[in-house]
This record gives C-alpha cells, structure tokens and sequence, in this order.
C-alpha cells in the first residue's frame, strides 16, 4: 500500500498509530521480562493478526475470547491458544475439532458439570482436552472461590477423567477496573495472584499439580509488585490503552493507539454544539469512563494530528451523529470548526470502540496512512 | 435453506421473529395509509434488504444513514434515497457517482456552507443534486430552527444555484425518547409536524416550493394525530421495537422482532447471578432503558421460546459474558438454569444490537429457523 494522507479517509475511520502501539507492547514486554513472567496476549481488544504478532516474542501463546479467534489465531500460526470463557456445552464439538486439526486449544470451566461435558466430549473423541478451572478471585464475574471445596472437587474430576487433561488456575481481576488509585490496584493484583497461586498449592498438596497459574488485566499486570508463582499474565487492553486506562491511571492520554476520526457536519451556535459524523455506530455505546473523576462522555476530542483540544468532549451521540461540546459547558468559535474539518476522537475502550470497525487505518511516524490491517469478528 | 431448530445455533445469535416483524410493518403501513402520509422507511435499523423489502409496499423511496447504505439500497433495486445525515464535504463526491450511476439520491444540509459545497460538486459535475434542508423541531441535535432565517437563506440559495436541487426541508424528532407520557409524545409529534409543514409555508411564501416535508421518528409516528402538510413519514426501529420503544408505550415488550439467543455457563450462588455467553459484543452497550420507569439492565431475559422469565434481566455485561440477575435482586433455583440451557434476550435498543451481528437467524411460525438474512456493516 502507498501512504496517503489522512485527509483521504471517508469518515469516520479507526486510525492506530503505530508509534503509541509498539511503545505500549515494549513498554509492557519490558515489564514482565523485569518480573520474570511471561505474557499470553488476550487478542479480543485487537482482533487483527497484524496488531497482536508484535506482542507474541517470547509470549506463552494467546488468550481468546471466542472461538473465532481461536480458529483465526490457529490459522495464523498460534498453537497455543487459552479460551478464557467458561466453555457452554454446545462449544464443546467446536473446541474439539480444533484441536483435532492441530491447536493446543485448552478450554476454561467453573463448575462440576462443565467439566464433565468436557471430559465427555473429550472421551468420545479420543483426546485429552486441556481444561483450567476458573478462580473467581475479586466477586467480579465468573469462577469457584479460591481455596474452595468446589475448586478442590473439579480439579479431582479432571485430574481422574479420560477426556481432560487439568492444566491448571486462571483468574481475572475485573474488579480492578472499579479502583480509584494506584495503591488500590496493587492490592487487587496481590488478591488476585495469591487466589491462584494458593488455590494451585492447596491442590498440589492434594497431588494435583498446575501447569497454568494464570492471572491478568491490564490495570494489575501494569502495577503487581510481584507474580511469583504465576506462570503467566492475560493483557489485552494495554497495546491500545483508553480513555479508562487513562482514569486508572495506568497510561496516559498520549498513550492511547487508537482513535475515530471524524468530519465536522455542522454547528450550532445556540448551544455551542458541534456535529460529527462520528457517532455511536463509530464510537460505541460505552460510557466507561463515567464513573472517573474526569468523565469524557463519548470520548476526547483532538486535532487531526492527534493533539487534544481545548477539552472538548462528545457529550452525546445518535447513531451517525455526535455531538461535541466543551467540557463543563461554554463558548466554541465556529470559525476553527468549519465544516469538513477533521478530528480524531480517543475511546473509551478500546475494545468497545475498535469492534464497531472492520479494519484499522495504520497512521505511520509520518503521519500518512501507511497500511490497513483488518478486523475479525463475530463468534 | 432447510428449517433447522434453535438449539442447532452456536451462541451467542441475533434471531428475528418473522411473524412479529410482520405485524410491526404491518400496523404501522395501516397507520400510516388512515393518515393518509407514505412512508420512508428507515433502513438504518434493520441494514438488510430481506427485512426492510417488507416495508417498502406503497412506500415513496427509502432513509438512509450513511452512503454505504444507500449504496446497497440502490444495488437491490431501491432509487429513491434520502441521506438523512448533513452530508459531510468529503462525501459529496462518492453520492454524486452514485447518483450519476442512476439512483435519486438526496442529500441533508443545515448550513449555508454545506449548500455551496453541495451546490460546487452537482455543478461540476453537471448534475442538480437533490437537497433537503434538515430543519431542529426540538433542539435535540442538528438543524436549523424552524421559520428562520438561517432556513430562508439556505433555501434562497439552494432555489437559485446552478448545482442543487432545492427539495424540502426534514427533521427528526429525537426528543420523543425522553417523553414519559403519549401525551407528551403527541405534543412533539405536533411541533415536530409544525416545525416543517410551516416553514415549507414560509418559503412558499417567498416562492419557493418544498416537495418534501419530511418528519419522521417511531414515537411521533406511532402517535402523532395529524399528519397534514406532511409528504413522508421516515421510521425504522418499528419493524423491530425494543425495550426503549416498550418502556415509552409505543408497543408492547411480546412486539419484541429481535433477541439474542445466548447459553448458560454458570451459576454464581452466593450473588444469584447466572453467567452467559451474551455480553456486551452481543447487546451492545447501549443502556436506553436505564431512563425509564422499568430499567431492564443490558435486556430483559426470555426462554428459548420468548417468554419473559421471571423479571430476570442481564444486570451487566463484560465483552464474552452476561451476569443474568433477578431485577430488584432475590433468589434463583440453578436447576431451572442449567449449563447450556437457552436463553434469549430482549433488546434495550434495536438499532445497537443488531449492528452487533453479522446476520439475522429468522424464526418461523414454528419456532424454527427458517432462514439467516446477512446485514450490511460499515460506512
């Protein structure tokens, strides 16, 4: 592809900068090298092979959300590949043709009887599946309790069953997405390594050894002191960073990789409202950055070349429309605003935002769109 | 495609209930014809030519929100076209090939600038390019206001240029979503309607002719009691309704066209939460009901047949997971939900969730699926 200027966008487009996208996967690598563990990128936030190659140099393998990306990782290359949703029975065939066609695809459950469908499956197909118990380590979402009796229960079913092989714990600290400083999140990134890490050495104790002592989110990965007897971290979000992140604490503004650019379609003066066309179909619905301290509505608006403006915001948006105002309210010259003119709008998340798209639009050092990486999706 | 039950389905996955996407378009075409106004049906909404062929019997063209929409319009057949978005200067160039290719495409202003850019590119390119003058009947988003003179100068312009085609004056009532009364929504159907058909007087006062007189939203349409002055009536989220168009009395919640089908993949007993594999990539974050008497979270649950369950509602969503939760909290029997039972989803809003798939699994009158309708993406 040759480079050619943004300009030459139709609107609204997904820009990733390159620069901020390699110095976030650099950044983190350096992290964890520093710690001693090792990675297995969570590929949901990128979905695109082009993005999440630049983080798998020395990385265990991938984390997935769907099967989806669990057969287009395996095509790409990736053997190794993590579903770190607990498994609904009706996946299972699915899972295990994969696995029949090469991938060391290991599954996720939480209960007795998703471990059995597996084992099940598993049986019946002449294989061994690798399974992980998920740890519910923050009362978040999904998982058996720590030190728990029904962990202990699974992990002695799979641990004797013909169809699964148990590979192990993992966890994720969503919680830490609800913290309101760096202190906060050290302490969820300790409760989240020692609910694995205690839980793995209460089952080898009783015989059963982890192989996979698994923990991530961005915000913990980006703050744990330590990961001591974890055997690796599940980030995503960090190679594009957002507008959350940013609340958390964990990047900067100037950090986040990917942003929405937009045309201005209109202005209206009485109420000192500019129109994009960047609306919720571009940005998504996601208002995660709410609950911060600064909330930036549908996201924060900056030039064409990527630098914030004024505080300006998308207060609101309709399906192909957005509407920009300042934060806080007040006046907006409409002479700088002209109609046509481009702005870049940064996310509230990543993933939420990039979904909405089907490809990226690559900005490279010079500014010009140098390549178009597209996206998977569906299920 | 041969008929295949919903269990044969791999979740999550947007189903379409034909009977009730009939009988949407169905009471909304007998509205419209006692009233004696047409119809523009909104393709936005649906994005499929399989659904919105259905509503298109008497109708004068088709709205679209964006140029990849009218593109895919005019390929199956549609010519008539209403961009119902301020174009953007960047795109007058791909509607004016498209319009050039044989499809009447007409575009949306509200500024003067945006008539002249118009008006530059149709005489360039040797054409009158068909424009309507979006008019603000609630200060809700974009527009100019209604018997003004910023409409009077944009309409002189339009009337006199070598290059446009002055053809009416739109708006879009969106206020009607924050109505908590059909009072209150017939009393902006009404100022909508007025917004138009008497700033189309003032022009013809002026002796400039408005074709078009162009309102249009599901609420006003469902309830505004006159429609004179009006040419066409633009709807779209009334072939599908939604929790937000149930919570504003528009229609009842068994009108529902649309759902997603999800799994069961877990149970939390302490929190008597359900966990399935229906989260926010599947209903979208929109949150529109949050605002209403009734707020059902991320969608109200159903079985596998449609049935609302229990006022169970998804309480919150991550990317990959629903956490299913009885409204106002208490408790729930984990046998009646076992791993893998189905659930399906109502929507908080049409438009959000289907732009969240990849194509439509259509439901017969037997329950069973009877064919998968693709949908458009992008812009």
């Amino acid at each position: 592809m040759t480079l050619k200027p943004i300009a030459d966008l139709a609107t609204p487009a997904l820009l990733l900068d390159e620069a901020r996208l390699d110095r976030n996967i650099a950044r983190m690598d350096a992290r964890m090298k520093s710690l001693g563990v090792r990675l297995r990128p969570h590929i949901k936030t990128a979905k695109s092979a082009e993005v999440y190659a630049r983080a798998l140099d020395g990385a265990v393998g991938v984390t997935v959300s769907t099967l989806a990306e669990a057969d287009y990782a395996f095509e790409r290359g990736v053997s190794d590949i993590l579903y770190a949703v607990g498994v609904a029975p009706g996946k299972i065939e699915r899972a295990a043709a994969l696995r029949a066609s090469g991938a060391d695809l290991i599954l996720t459950v939480d209960s007795l009887d998703g471990a059995r469908a597996v084992a099940a499956k598993g049986e019946a197909a002449n294989d061994k599946i690798p399974v992980v118990i998920e740890i519910d380590s923050d009362d978040h979402r999904a998982g058996v309790k720590p030190l728990s009796g029904a962990a202990r229960g699974i992990a002695g079913f799979l641990a004797q069953s013909k169809g699964a092989h148990f590979r192990g714990l993992m966890t994720h600290a969503g919680g830490s997405y609800e913290c309101r400083s760096v202190e906060a999140i050290r302490a969820v990134a300790e409760k989240e390594r020692r609910a694995v890490v205690d839980t793995a050495a209460m089952l080898k104790a009783d015989g059963i050894a982890c192989d996979i002592v698994s923990v991530g989110s961005t915000p913990t990965a980006t703050f744990g002191e330590t990961f001591d007897g974890v055997s690796e971290v599940r980030v995503g979000v960090y190679m594009f960073q957002d507008l959350v992140m940013a609340g958390l604490g964990v990047c900067a503004v100037d950090d986040i990789a990917i942003s929405v650019l937009t045309s201005v379609i209109g202005f209206q003066a009485d109420k000192n409202w500019l129109i994009t066309d960047g609306g919720w179909m571009a940005l998504s619905r996601d208002r995660g950055a709410a609950a911060f301290p600064v909330d930036y509505g549908y996201g924060l608006v900056c030039d064409e070349r990527g630098a914030p403006l004024d505080d300006l915001i998308v207060a609101a948006c309709n399906q192909e429309h957005g509407i920009v105002a300042r934060r806080g309210g007040g006046a907006l010259d409409p002479s700088r605003f002209p109609i046509g003119r481009l702005l870049r709008i940064l996310p509230n998340h990543a993933c939420a935002t990039a979904s909405q798209f089907e490809a990226y639009d690559v900005v490279g050092a010079d500014g010009a769109i140098k390549a178009r990486y597209p996206r998977l999706r569906g299920w």
